[in-house]
């Protein structure tokens, strides 16, 4: 038993012929056995949507040599989904891992990452999952760095574990003349991104937009994912999908005068409708 | 200023000709001054995608008679992006809605909503933001029974404020002939949908899948979402946008064995790259 190859799912939003899905193939070719799922095409930007009023097509890829894979025309989210349920079927994943995503997920991009979607959606199937981004939206951008801690992190998640009902939000710096620092565990930056509409009009005098913006990070913490990158780290954010601001709920039900308050001791349900 | 009538900005995801924007359109008219930017059509499922590869559209929308409307080519949270930066300018809205979402939003759901995505995105740009969803998928759903839910809670919002850095995920039962119980502050009850894949083959025998599935709660909490619909409750969770899962940071970092620990008090950064 303690010989079995783990079976590691991966998948990216960049699509399946992206070259940061090449490199995390050939890292988890050395660690376990491999399965594909990945989008046909980029799907960047596509946060956790899913396709519910569509179809989905799925079909056999040979985009990598020795590996079994498949290309899907949904989202990070639907292969994820696909995977489970159909692909693998009884065969239940060691760890789902995606990416590598083609610029930075870190801060509040983590919401809108079609990369980070695939590895919640893993984590709210109930398998270990971690996406992983490298913070370089260059064209040419050098993956060959990242090598060495996309294996160390995997290996350290395979062996203990990720904390439950989390995936990890794990960013690489861009490769330079100065070498990475080391692995950080953070939480994540409370930045935002400051938009900007760029106006045009199109050949038939039609008006249309470019949304462009700066990364505006007003978080000074030292214990952030953006402290990190910015000091040369690798960042490893754990993410869950509760959403609930639990503090916040003690805040409302004091504050606000909501006609029917619930008794929840004894459950009593007061059958009458508010004004 | 007492007097001044609040400004209301208005979105969705089933698009700006759906029935349930036309029930919050009516609803905000008694309340303040309203401005819609919604999708030019249906969006359900976006989740949090943005449109970053491709340009937006913009236009003037006749759909509401007496009120300031646009329709959109983009997703829920690109609409509150173009609104706030490029509608609205240097008009700060006093509340963004999103809704009614024709269909639960709650629990796991929230993840993939657009609705809520584009209540977080106000949320993220610092606005006070609550999304509306009515639990009724049928066609002809009816909302008019929302209508004083909705003008409570948005009454209360503008009186009392919602906390920093939340958006509320407001979901209302289905009409039906037992009255609505009351409103009740909750917490995203730990649910999930549990995917089936129906398989089929096109004219052209190519396979295609439409994702179909059942929503799994086995989270027997009475201070849940799920708990208060199905006790006929209009359910109140306010959701935030920073998805470190705080309890897993020790964890990881006393389990996982990092070659390069940082060290925060003196900040040393160790410029040594690991094997």
């Amino acid at each position: 038993m303690a010989s079995k190859k783990p079976l590691i799912l991966i998948s990216n939003d960049d699509g399946i012929t992206a070259p940061g899905i090449q490199t995390l193939v050939k890292v988890m070719k050395k660690i376990g056995e491999v399965v594909v799922v990945a989008p046909d095409g980029p799907q960047s930007g596509m946060g956790h949507a899913i396709t519910v009023a569509n179809t989905l097509r799925l079909d056999k890829s040979t985009a990598f040599p020795d590996v079994e894979a498949y290309e899907c025309s949904g989202t990070p989210a639907d292969c994820v989904k696909l995977a489970k349920h159909h692909v693998l079927k009884n065969r239940q994943p060691d760890l789902v891992v995606s990416g590598i995503n083609h610029g930075s997920n870190s801060s509040i991009s983590v919401l809108y990452s079609g990369t980070m979607s695939a590895a919640i959606e893993a984590a709210i199937e109930g398998l270990p999952a971690i996406g992983f981004s490298l913070c370089d939206y260059g064209h040419e951008a050098d993956f060959s760095h990242t090598e060495p801690f996309v294996e160390q992190i995997v290996r350290q998640a395979l062996k203990h574990g990720i904390p439950v009902n989390t995936a990890l939000n794990v960013n690489i710096p861009k490769n330079s003349a100065t070498p990475i620092a080391g692995i950080k565990i953070c939480r994540q930056a409370h930045a935002r991104w400051q938009e900007e509409f760029d106006e045009r009009l199109d050949p038939n005098k039609r008006r249309y937009f470019w949304m462009t913006g700066s990364f505006v990070n007003s978080d000074k913490g030292e214990d952030t994912d953006e402290w990190a990158l910015a000091n040369n780290y690798v960042s490893v954010v754990p993410c869950q999908f509760d959403l609930t601001a639990y503090h916040a709920i003690p805040q409302l039900n004091n504050e606000w005068e909501l006609e029917e308050k619930p008794e929840m001791k004894d459950k009593k349900i007061t059958e009458k409708a508010p004004n």
